[in-house]
């Protein structure tokens, strides 16, 4: 099972692909999708959209993650995310993908053992995971750790060798979180 | 010139096409895009970027408005309405169309002369500036009440016969927004 995890922003929005064979994560591809800062909303917009779309032709994947939005945030930069968010969403929807939403505290318990773990911890877990060489940016380590939570909690991985990293994480065979949030 | 006007919403969204020629408004179309409630959010985000799509392929408008958000709804309602509008943006940008910005102030303005005018006033000058048989839907009534806001305002709307109806309306040759909202 292939992954795709996003982490949707106006400004930057990070990409991670990983895969799941029995229950062993191994690291396919991330990046960040970085739409001209002088261009118009709109057209901001169209490349984050088409940028999603290649990213998915270029690396197939089965699913989709997104994180989850708790909006503690102003009404103002809500909406900011929120358009960046259906551009995303729109087109892992063209591509046929289900998408499924993780809150952040799954995702860093997923990846670190603890729900409250720091922006840090979150990056250096990512790249002990997924054998990298180096530390993966802030956004592409947000996407990351959501695919690994998807890849380690979804029924398909739980069938497969548990992960070493496991301990103190999440609960095997449980699914976090599979309802859409609308 | 033809002028599409949009009224994102995440349950109903508002469309319009109007023509002006030589300072002559002609109504082409109006209606709704109305994403499947029961479908995922992924899905009615890309129900809706296609929609756009399909309404552009068959009107061809040359430019394209939506209302400009003031947002002093919450934190979660605009984070809703940000997703359509991301949606709804990025599919008009991947046409190729330049998309306005207008405050509902300045349409109403446009439309019915005052920038307080309720709901029902603009509707009811909808019908009579485009010659209309019913008051169209709520959103479809904004979205024809943002496109009638660009065609007489913009530069090649003005250069033909002054509408009847702008007595105590827009001034003439003023531009009211042209700068896209971040």
């Amino acid at each position: 099972m292939r992954v795709l995890g996003i982490d949707p922003g106006s400004a930057v929005t990070g990409f991670g692909v990983v895969s799941s064979d029995a229950g062993r994560l191994v690291h396919v591809a991330h990046g960040a999708l970085r739409p001209l800062r002088q261009a118009s909303l709109a057209a901001r917009l169209d490349h984050l959209y088409r940028g999603v779309q290649e990213v998915i032709a270029h690396h197939r994947p089965d699913v989709a993650v997104v994180e989850q939005v708790f909006v503690a945030v102003s009404p103002r930069s809500a909406l900011v995310l929120g358009q960046a968010r259906g551009a995303v969403l729109a087109a892992l929807a063209s591509a046929g993908l289900t998408v499924t939403e993780y809150s952040a505290t799954q995702t860093k318990q997923a990846v670190t053992g603890s729900g409250r773990a720091a922006k840090r911890q979150v990056q250096n877990m990512v790249k002990r995971l997924l054998d990298l060489e180096r530390i993966p940016t802030p956004d592409a380590s947000d996407a990351l750790a959501a695919a690994i939570c998807h890849a380690q909690t979804s029924p398909l991985a739980v069938l497969g060798v548990p992960h070493g990293r496991r301990r103190g994480g999440v609960r095997r065979g449980v699914r976090l979180q599979v309802r859409p949030v609308r």
